[in-house]
């Protein structure tokens, strides 16, 4: 044991600080209420407690837990605890074929939030009534700990819950506090403004405070994350990245806002991995590159080692085990230009709207008139959560969506005649990209903009069909004309 | 003609100032060209030019317009110059029985935008490319003008424009300067933070300045403003006060939030006007009450002459006629009080999280998993607008929809099976309130929020049906059980 506070600066050089209620898992969830309300941490599919939710998966009592996390988790809790049954109650994004298979079945009731809003929801907004929140650290003392590798809504949920247990987990390097900057808003009315003037600057703490009686459990573990597996890009991934650098190219000349820098943010997965890829390419006239965003991804890396990228704000890192043995390696000279911040500062609706983003966001389908569904297939099942693609769809300057015009390998049209489950409304977006081409819509009515999604955006298998139903449908004196029963026919 | 600057406190003295370009309203029309991009001040159907687009209105030219006002202007606006067929393309808001017909007939292209952005739009966002800013003033000079009853966008339109065209009008009252602080975010990324910590400060000044370059023209003018007028509250906008009161008075006690100060918004209309005059009767157990919202009501001077409001910040005056001459009679005292300020703060997303409102605002419809219509009618037709409602329902600490369970009158019921067309989703709005109750459907899944509307707000009438759609569908394996088909029906 060596000083109880960790450093502000540089690294800790411990793994444990002061007196500590070590238990083994069985003993800290045993110590968790059959009903309990239970708080996560991890986002992006990293920085989740393991051992803890495995043991109540085993537990023998029976469960009916609340379960909150501010991002997607592995498989200990989205399989094992969720599939054990103990799992009453889910918020607020799930990713595994079991989670969703229970969430369609309403096995779980599941609710997805907006990721900035998941916080202040838990501690203000009557969301939940927490209990205990249950994070993964690197380091830990008697009344702080440094996250690992994600920070999501952590640190509200730590404010938020009456008890604390901290998964400190050794396969996570200690110098991941460099990437930290846990900035607390106040509660509203009086929280001010939020300081940050750049993407890459620094305004908080690298670790977490909490009130000491709250810790309730330390549970050491060396159990490593879940990474990601990304897929090579596609042709359909590649026609899509050229398309959208092609419009960015002309974008970054039209506006003074992007005189100097550009500030951007992509979804994850594997075509936004692809997108990155292939922005390295892009050189912006010179312009700064800023990413404002959620997750870091490998393509991130491969710009900031190619020098074109000033820096990265995000509040997880979603790397490929690749990416991760990179970053892990030399995580203090990352840590130079790249911030990990808590959701509600990563995604904050007037950061992100300060920023002036250009946000670049997929989906399952968009329909004619520019409403999106990202979340429900059919618009009726659920795939994972609506996560934090609604604060960047609403509030970038300029927001993108971009997915294949078809489906891999199936025969379903991704631009429909009516999106039955609406994410994003027709006043969120103003950019539409596929591999077919670009549809920008902005300043257009919603025919208008109909008309150009059918030509610009549409697979040519689909595009005569697409084009047949709004011709039929122009017909009718209607601002945003349709036909309900052949939109549905469509999504059979 | 006296001093060139207007005094930043107290009110001018004069109207005019400087060496300025009178002309009347034709000449000032004839400058504008025909294919113009026009940019109105107006919000709330008040504040807004008349007799330029009456001119234009009588303008012999083959013209097609775009115009652009970020709120509601009057029927010269909204009626003569639209009737004309001068108007090709219009954003972002109207209201008028005329407006409405030819927007769902597609003889204007129109699109509606929040509130919030249009202003950042039109200036960064590439809507449109702007030409000349027509702005009604009750004083002007050189390089700067004072607003009259509404700002709106009027600043941000005043800085994308690269003419102006001011007009004068001596019916309002020189003592509105008294009530305007006109505060101009910088552009991003560099804009930084608004620097408003409560809604009654005041940050900016009283006055619009401009590129003396830009002013091409000053109309004088005494056509007074349209002003609202609100029927009786009915008996169901008096079920809907006693039930929103009953669940504000209990909500205020749930979080440390509402300890000091409750912040309010609520949308505008006769329901609106309804609810603010019976919410003067609560007294949310001695806590302060602050407005933040988008339209200064009726009901908000009661509530401030009964000494029950701290402070009411907005965009516009909409207030009835009785109103407006109270407000006039005696601008300076209520100006202690009240704020009217561009509405890029008024409605700003990172403004409205701070101060943890508590967000009130109807719609024509809900759907039983919560999706909001606030637009078109059977999801085809036209209505106003989407305002500054989705800023408020999504941003707000709690929000609320509010409205009727029966279209009055008529065999209709505004909670729905599925909502066709949707401008807030089911991750926006926190609680529903009808006539007949209230369904808080905080921490649901979809489908037991739509048990919950059910039975807490559907109107009897309805409630057996929509119980047998919800009954029938929920045999389904799908997280938000839907029968399109059959919603359809119901719709028709």
């Amino acid at each position: 044991m060596t000083d109880e506070r960790p450093p502000d600066a540089g690294i800790v050089t411990d793994r444990r600080y002061g007196d500590l209620p070590l238990a083994d898992a069985a003993t800290a969830a045993a110590i968790i209420a059959p009903d309990a309300t239970v708080l996560t941490s991890g986002f992006g599919s990293v920085g989740y407690p393991k051992l803890v939710p495995l043991a109540l998966a085993e537990d023998d009592r029976d469960l009916e837990l609340t379960l909150v996390s501010s991002g997607n988790v592995g498989e200990e809790i989205d399989v094992a605890l969720v599939e054990s049954g103990a799992v009453a109650r889910r918020f607020s994004y799930q990713s595994s074929r079991v989670a969703r298979a229970m969430t369609n079945r309403r096995e779980v009731a599941f609710s997805d939030r907006n990721a900035s809003a998941i916080g202040d929801e838990v501690r203000y907004g009557a969301l939940v009534d927490p209990d205990v929140a249950v994070v993964e650290a690197v380091a830990v003392g008697e009344d702080w700990f440094v996250p690992s590798t994600s920070l999501g809504q952590v640190p509200a949920f730590v404010a938020a819950a009456d008890e604390l247990i901290v998964e400190l987990n050794y396969a996570q390097p200690r110098e991941l506090q460099a990437l930290h900057d846990i900035y607390r808003p106040d509660a509203p009315p009086n929280r001010g403004e939020i300081p940050l003037d750049d993407p890459g600057d620094r305004i908080g703490k690298p670790y977490v405070s909490f009130d000491p009686k709250k810790l309730i459990a330390v549970v050491e573990t060396d159990r490593a994350d879940s990474t990601y597996m990304f897929r090579d890009p596609t042709s359909d991934d590649l026609a899509i990245a050229e398309n959208l650098g092609a419009f960015l190219a002309d974008e970054v000349g039209r506006t003074p806002v992007f005189e100097d820098a550009v500030h951007l943010q992509f979804g994850v997965g594997s075509l936004g991995n692809a997108l990155m890829g292939e922005l390295k390419k892009l050189d912006f006239g010179g312009r700064d590159v800023v990413y404002f965003g959620e997750l870091i991804q490998d393509g991130l890396l491969d710009m900031l080692d190619a020098g074109r990228l000033e820096s990265a704000s995000a509040t997880s890192l979603a790397l490929t085990s690749d990416g991760q043995d990179r970053l892990f390696a030399d995580v203090e000279r990352y840590a130079e230009d790249v911030v990990l911040r808590p959701a509600d500062v990563s995604n904050h609706p007037g950061l992100i709207d300060r920023f002036g983003v250009v946000g670049v966001n997929s989906a399952i389908e968009f329909d004619l008139y520019g409403n999106v569904n990202s979340t429900h297939v059919g618009g009726k099942r659920m795939i994972n959560g609506v996560g934090g693609s609604a604060d960047f769809n609403r509030n970038s300057l300029v927001s993108v969506c971009a997915l294949p015009a078809r489906l891999t390998g199936r025969n379903v049209s991704r631009v429909v005649p009516m999106a039955f489950h609406v994410d994003h409304t027709e006043h969120d977006i103003d950019v539409f990209v596929t591999d077919q081409g670009v549809a920008d819509v902005r300043g257009l009515s919603p025919v208008e903009r109909a008309e150009r999604i059918v030509e610009n955006c549409a697979h040519p298998d689909y595009r005569a069909d697409l084009r047949a139903y709004l011709d039929d449908v122009k017909t009718q004196d209607s601002h945003i004309p349709h036909d309900v029963n052949r939109a549905a026919e469509w999504q059979q």
